[in-house]
């Protein structure tokens, strides 16, 4: 595996793929044996990796062994292990031997299915998976192909409510006029991800049209109707038009749940899109007992979540589901001389889908193979296992915070994911404040765990995400012996 | 490897993953040993795989070897094989041994970098490869990080467009104020790829906005300054402000080259933003007699090209290179407190950044360590064998084309794509275009090689790509064998 003779180079040999590819297996089958032994949040000088590195791209090149060397020595110090089991911070991004399989299949195969033609199967097996993943989650037959929506598999959130929103912004602009576009209105929660505040900025909502509305402690800091329609109807009132709401299962800062069967009635009363997103929370639908968190769900016009988060699928996966299906690809198609496909169109049918006019790019993964191989490898039956392993956790790490008179749960947890604080008894507010700052950056810097945090109603609160493919129930034990030893030090201080 | 006992699910077992990636591993080896077996373009009933899979994802997880078994059996016969060294279709998509082994680096660590802290080095690797890419296409200074610009890894050039519209747009309307959207302007020529005006529409740039300009056989179908200045002026006059223009070295239909350094004086004179979409032919910009096609590039804001076509770099990679970061990032930053750094801000440096500011989504994968990967196994001598290696052939195929008097090449070739057709002396116009109509067809269908077409001046000519992973000389010879056997079929029928 030395360094290749120019005129030789054959960069898909089968020889030295096999050889090279077996490598990179073995080296990142030892990485899961070893993640746990750094320290999972990385914290090096900024800069220190640029300063390592040469200027420039070797002019020749270097051996596979040499390069492997390398990742070891200078890259791996350098990250955040989001796969070591005592990774709790923001969501989980689960990695599994399955989705790997999936995506070297997909990477490997490397094609590009943009176009019907351009990979038949690929695009008919996509139709497939995201037809079995609404039915999985119990979305309603309108969702489904079969049921005249359909799905797509994007590589993130943003692009799914980017796609919807400009699907309903052209849908609102054929009416309108193209001036239109300074009376369009999105609505969110104060709660909702910033990703689609982001989205309606990218898609020329003007700015002063974003309704960030209030969620209180009340309803679990979920958007409530009143809320909506109250800000509804004063729009309406000023001439503008109520254009699209985004309700979310699971909030990133808190795991909060938008009530989707209410703001539905809404949505539908002002002709408003309502989009839900399932992001994080989305993969515990595959269990009944959390399907009723989608209860309304046929009032929705489009629902989107990430199979790459907690679902055991490698990044980059989220399946996003519209209703009406004509109503984005006619904001988002395109059909130039190029891509036409020459001698096979007698043969298109409805049925036959350009899934390059359900997404923002031209170019595409064949991601589909990917979920299809983790739905296949570990059946509904292990992946509601994987789910339900972890709310268990979550559940004893709720119920021995809550057992311990220093400590508060600061909101009733959803899912696998616990908001928490330290909060002594004889502390004013500020202090405390300040005091759960400590207390995290002192888990944190220890090296042994990793957490985020969210601030709700002036309170920092501590996030313990559950769902890492390899947490086991002994990691949240130790991530709560953790806390309590630096709470121990930062009180014996006070 | 059967299935799984669900209560003992461990999704990243070493020992399972090695076993299980190594059967994969085996799996691609073998495929490419026989992708010159398959069809080049799949061509299966419409719906025929979806009649072949069940209804649901199974209840119980299967073995990896029996998925395998059926990737072989109802996936592989449906693929269109970009990876075939008979595709000469659309952009070629290289996959590669090392362009797999920095993807499987990239799926297995399966960290997620949208801020510094989610994994330093990963960001710092990142801008990293983006300068030595910076570098290794001659662009100038100001595109480096260390030159005050800066690149980052997108997935697509539609993103790449997407991006820096909104931050030229957003750039315009801070002075404009958000009403200002009506009077943008976007300019492009009639060669330049669908997706500019895709994304134009994305961000909300009025359809009636979209300048489509004419160009023609005299300037090889690259855009003129004068048609720019023309179409720039009467909009001036008319109140509307000239937001964008894009120029394209190397386009989709023909590969024609827009002139950069006159379009830039142009833009400059009237504070237009200038993208120089690069996508495929920027890869040919790593061998310094190229590099005179991106003359001028200094009065660019943006480039972009895509290592994923012809740079050895499996799906995806995209880079996108801008001036004045700061004008991105002033459309796309978002500062939500659950990303928020506690702890380690106060070493932050205007060097850290975060790259979720740079991009549409928030969620992005570890692109930077397979272009890493690419960049050091093959070097950059190996790069520019590679590239070199194409066009030669390809210089080949336009001289045999050129010396056949039943053929005409119908623009001259740029890099590695040759234009051409069949063009008896003795046959009308009319019947010409249906006669290479008919010559793609039957070379398609006998799934020895794949092309595609693109119809200029009311000619429908035949584009062959070379740029295969393994395309060899012989492939291209094949190629031209088949072309003139079809050709002979057909002209025998007249």
């Amino acid at each position: 595996m030395g360094s290749l003779p120019l005129e030789a180079m054959m960069p898909l040999d089968p020889e030295t793929f096999a050889g090279e590819s077996g490598a990179v297996v073995g080296f990142l089958a030892d990485y899961y044996r070893n993640v746990d032994k750094y320290p999972v949040m990385a914290n090096p000088e900024p800069g220190s990796i640029r300063k390592l590195l040469p200027d420039a791209a070797p002019e020749l090149g270097e051996s596979m062994d040499r390069i492997l060397d390398d990742v070891q020595r200078d890259i791996l110090p350098g990250l955040t292990h989001w796969q070591s089991p005592s990774f709790f911070a923001y969501f989980p991004a689960n990695a599994s031997s399955a989705g790997f399989a999936g995506e070297m299949l997909s990477a490997g195969l490397n094609v590009v299915p943009f176009v019907w033609t351009a990979s038949p199967v690929a695009t008919e097996l996509e139709q497939v998976v995201v037809d079995w993943m609404a039915s999985l989650l119990g979305l309603p037959e309108r969702f489904h192909f079969k049921g005249g929506g359909g799905g797509v598999l994007h590589g993130s959130t943003c692009e799914a409510v980017v796609c919807t929103l400009a699907a309903a912004r052209d849908r609102a602009l054929s009416k309108l006029g193209h001036e239109g576009i300074l009376k369009l209105v999105v609505y969110a929660s104060d709660q909702t991800h910033a990703t689609f505040q982001k989205g309606a900025s990218i898609v020329g909502i003007p700015p002063a049209n974003f309704r960030i509305l209030r969620t209180s402690a009340e309803s679990g800091y979920g958007l409530t109707a009143d809320t909506v329609q109250r800000a509804v109807e004063e729009d309406v009132a000023r001439g503008l038009v109520p254009l699209y709401l985004c309700a979310t299962i699971g909030t990133t800062g808190l795991g909060a749940i938008d009530r989707v069967r209410e703001l539905g009635h809404v949505a539908r009363r002002y002709g408003t899109w309502l989009h839900i997103d399932a992001a994080y929370a989305g993969s515990a639908a595959i269990c009944p007992e959390f399907q009723g968190n989608l209860d309304g769900a046929e009032l929705a016009d489009s629902v989107s979540m990430n199979p790459h988060k907690w679902l055991l699928t490698n990044m980059d996966c989220c399946c996003l589901w519209v209703a009406n299906p004509t109503t984005m690809t006619d904001a988002l198609s395109t059909d130039p001389e190029y891509l036409r496909n020459v001698g096979g169109a007698s043969k298109m049918t409805t049925d036959t889908i350009d899934y390059k006019d359900w997404q923002i790019a031209l170019s595409r993964r064949f991601r589909a193979i990917k979920l299809w191989v983790v739905l296949r490898r570990y059946g509904t039956a292990g992946m509601r296992a994987h789910i339900r392993r972890h709310i268990r956790m979550a559940e004893w790490f709720e119920r021995v915070v809550a057992a311990d008179e220093r400590f508060e749960v600061v909101v009733p947890r959803s899912f696998s994911l616990v908001c928490f604080r330290l909060r002594p008894r004889f502390m004013e507010d500020k202090a405390v404040e300040s005091l759960n700052r400590e207390l995290l950056v002192a888990v944190n810097a220890s090296g042994r765990a990793f957490m985020t945090h969210f601030v709700v109603d002036g309170k920092f609160v501590i996030r313990l995400a559950v769902g890492g493919s390899m947490t086991e129930m002994r990691h949240v034990r130790g991530a709560w012996e953790l806390i309590k030893e630096k709470a121990n030090e930062l009180l014996a201080g006070c």
